[in-house]
């Protein structure tokens, strides 16, 4: 509950951009995924960062959690209200505010959604190319430091952010970065707050790296008889050199599932999907070199997809497997594991994961951004089942337990929210501890996003 | 003064690695460029990491401070020791553990030079592509986030580093970073000690990103005109989509100097030096393309250097070309200057600096990482004359203060240290007070390298 004289304070300053609807509320507590609903009690819709800056000094005087929101679209339980307070829905600032083409740098207020940003963009030759399949905001997607599928070569929300300006738990705002391409000024503040989850302040503004359009770009699927001859030509490919824009795998059980929902056409075996960018040259000899290597592997049937058409197709199939896996049973919700281990290692982790998922009761179909070593298993349960949810559960901690014995991640890209919060400890032992301590020196009364990330009382 | 309570501790447990003699700590006190000596009370040689974090015990306990040391060649006075202390030296942990082929990792202690490392890999078919120059240590190019030729294609530390293992303030030991590509988990430690100039803690290990050695490399150098004609090609360039594995620019200042100095053979103008990296066809074709670039920008006699020796003879000299410059004025030290800013700002940049320099007494050579918008004047002065000095100073704060209003940082690469830290609340504004509360987080007692990147009472 928000006491009466916060609620008064923020409608002033806020009138009808201020909701304590019932509806409102739930749509802010519910998840994409298995987590109960937990809604706030109120839900802000602020129009500029001097609004939200003045939303989280009442906030603080008053110590009532504050939780950004994006879309929505998190898997863990992200911008879930387990305290209550208050959701900052950043819906009304969405405005490109600058392109810089010279030097391939943009503004953006965290509203604004990769793919309107790409559309605003489409004149300029530039784009951004972190792609999470949803069409998230890319402040959630600073905040959850997320990647996707052509993160293997473009790099991450980590390595795409130049800067951003932030508002602290206290209302202080500050700027992070500088339009430079690197600086050694000073402690990096940027990175600190990419992945952050909200837990340390709010974005308000993001400068954003962009990429030149390439000038060829042609897409390939491959099929593999097993997943270790799928993962070694991957393995193969990064280490001489090749730098595909995206290698994804989607295991038998996810090809079964495209086929069937999507007229895939596949042969029902593993299968790499590729995309090369680069000059028209340069991706023929890529795409040809990479062709060379999947025989090496027993690859067959790679084929190719030159026309955008064909590509658009298959990325949006892939795009869309989540879901279309979600629907393969009806009624069904998933629990999405999102392990990342060095990509050796990654043939090893597939294969123990496949096998654990196949001597459950439970379907799981994996696939994966592999160039990165990262892989979803995609657990269908029934929300309504606490049998399901605690072999789901029992499934995921130990593709993690797996994953860190390797040398891995419990979450290569979703970050940590509630659904991971239990798994920190055993990633990062003492130094979850040093989290935990700048949390406390930036936000000593907890009130930023508070359940998630780091342990509180 | 150490206490002697300290100094006991600290020879029972080092014995002979225990340097309190005049020589070592003067040896320890001196600074590559205008500082004057600040020699530390006593020099630590650790030989592991356990050795480390007694050591920083024990300077807990007794308040004194601890400073690291990899080579000494940090150009803003950054391992000097303004409060005296305990220099901890890395030269005796320079193994390098474990080379991880297939991930492209390499796992080593803070102490390894980059020319080491690469000579331990030359059969491997990997590199650490990051280059100072300097033969710095891996520890120290870390903690002050270093770049150099290199970075506008494969990064700077920043993006090279995968994990550390440090002992923080306190003495406890942390890991930070996974073996995986990418992570979700959690605030990125690693990112915040890289940089951080030892503030936060002493890294004791590190895990490095390295990529395969170049099928094919060429190299390049091209007159131009003016500074701004060769700045417009670099541009143009980025925009491109070109890759260049270097750009470099030397003015007309620095081709008289290397053409006395060094037989270059250059005419008088400003010239860019080129590096491409790639598979044979792609080396060609980027580097036809950027002839033509070039040309239309009227570059002048682009030659190409293809054998090995020719590229070795031009970054030889590149890498000489500081001492090349100071040894121009026999006697001289140098400020060295290092803002960097947004790539089509440079020309800009560079020709203000450039008339203030040739409107002042002193002499000082322009050269720098121009594919990344960073730059170096070489200031060149008489540490004995205090005039000279401040006319240094004054040039190079009016660059910085330049810098900042195109949007750029005072420091590109070589950090803050003692010489750039009276300019960090203009770049960072309240930013810096963030950097402070972390700081006092994890060092409340201010033992570590005290003095540097933070202002301390
Ligand atoms: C079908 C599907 C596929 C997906 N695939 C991928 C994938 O391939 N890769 C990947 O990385 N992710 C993937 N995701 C997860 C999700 O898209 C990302 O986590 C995304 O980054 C969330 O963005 P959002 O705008 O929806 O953020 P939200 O879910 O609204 O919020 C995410 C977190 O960020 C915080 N937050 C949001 N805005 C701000 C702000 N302005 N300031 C501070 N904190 C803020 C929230 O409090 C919350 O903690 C997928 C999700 C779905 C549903
Ligand atoms: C001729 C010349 C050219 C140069 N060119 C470049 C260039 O192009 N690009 C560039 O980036 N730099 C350049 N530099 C600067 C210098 O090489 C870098 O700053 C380098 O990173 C310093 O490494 P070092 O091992 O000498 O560190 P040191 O000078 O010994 O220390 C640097 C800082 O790191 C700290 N430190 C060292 N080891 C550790 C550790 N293990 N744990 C914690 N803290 C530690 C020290 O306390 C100090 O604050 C140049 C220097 C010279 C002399």
């Amino acid at each position: 509950m928000i006491e009466a004289a916060a609620t008064k304070a923020l409608r002033d300053l806020l009138g009808d951009r201020l909701a304590t609807g019932r509806s409102e509320r739930d749509l802010h507590g519910r998840s994409e995924t298995w987590h109960a609903p937990m809604p706030p009690d109120a839900v802000a819709y602020p129009k500029d960062a001097d609004e939200v800056a003045r939303i989280v000094g009442i906030c603080a005087r008053h110590g009532v959690p504050v939780i950004g929101w994006g879309t929505g679209t998190g898997l863990e339980g992200h911008a879930q209200a387990p305290r209550g307070g208050l959701t900052v829905n950043f819906r009304d600032m969405a405005a490109v505010l600058e392109v810089m083409e010279g030097d391939m740098l943009v503004r953006v207020q965290p509203g604004v959604t990769r793919e309107a940003l790409n559309a605003e963009l489409r004149a300029t030759g530039l784009m951004f190319p972190v792609d999470p399949g949803a069409n998230a905001s890319l402040g959630g997607m600073a905040s959850t430091r997320a990647s996707g599928t052509t993160a293997v070569r473009y790099g991450t929300m980590r390595d795409n952010v130049r800067g951003l300006e932030l508002v602290l738990p206290d209302g202080r705002t500050i700027r992070t970065g500088t339009r430079a391409r690197k600086s050694s000024a000073g402690y990096d503040l940027t990175a600190l707050f990419v992945g952050s989850e909200g837990t340390l302040g709010l974005i308000t503004e993001l400068t954003l790296r962009l990429h030149p359009i390439p000038e060829a770009i042609s897409a390939a699927v491959c099929g593999f008889r097993t997943t270790d001859a799928a993962i070694s030509a991957v393995t193969e490919a990064m280490q001489m050199g090749l730098a595909p824009a995206r290698i994804e795998y989607v295991d038998r059980a996810t090809v079964a599932i495209l086929n069937a929902a999507d007229a895939a056409g596949l042969p029902e075996t593993p299968h790499l999907l590729l995309e090369f960018h680069g000059s028209g040259a340069g991706v023929a000899d890529e795409a040809a070199r990479f062709g060379e290597l999947a025989a090496e592997h027993g690859g067959s049937d790679y084929r190719w997809a030159t026309r955008p058409e064909e590509r658009t197709r298959l990325w949006s199939m892939r795009h869309r497997a989540y879901h279309t896996i979600l629907a393969s049973r009806p009624g069904a919700t998933a629990i999405v594991t999102d392990v990342c281990v060095p990509v050796t290692r990654l043939g090893e982790a597939i294969g123990q994961a496949e096998a654990e998922i196949a001597a459950s009761p439970l379907a799981g179909p994996i696939l994966g951004h592999v160039g990165d070593g990262n892989y979803h298993a995609i657990l269908l349960v029934d929300r309504d089942d606490p049998a399901e949810i605690a072999c789901a559960k029992r499934l995921s901690d130990a593709m993690v337990a797996h994953a860190l014995a390797l040398g891995g991640t419990a979450t290569g890209e979703h970050g940590v929210g509630l659904g991971k919060l239990h798994l920190m400890e055993a990633e990062h032992g003492a130094a979850w501890g040093v989290m935990g301590q700048i949390k406390r020196a930036l936000d000593p009364e907890g009130i930023m996003n508070p359940g998630k990330v780091i342990r509180q009382n």
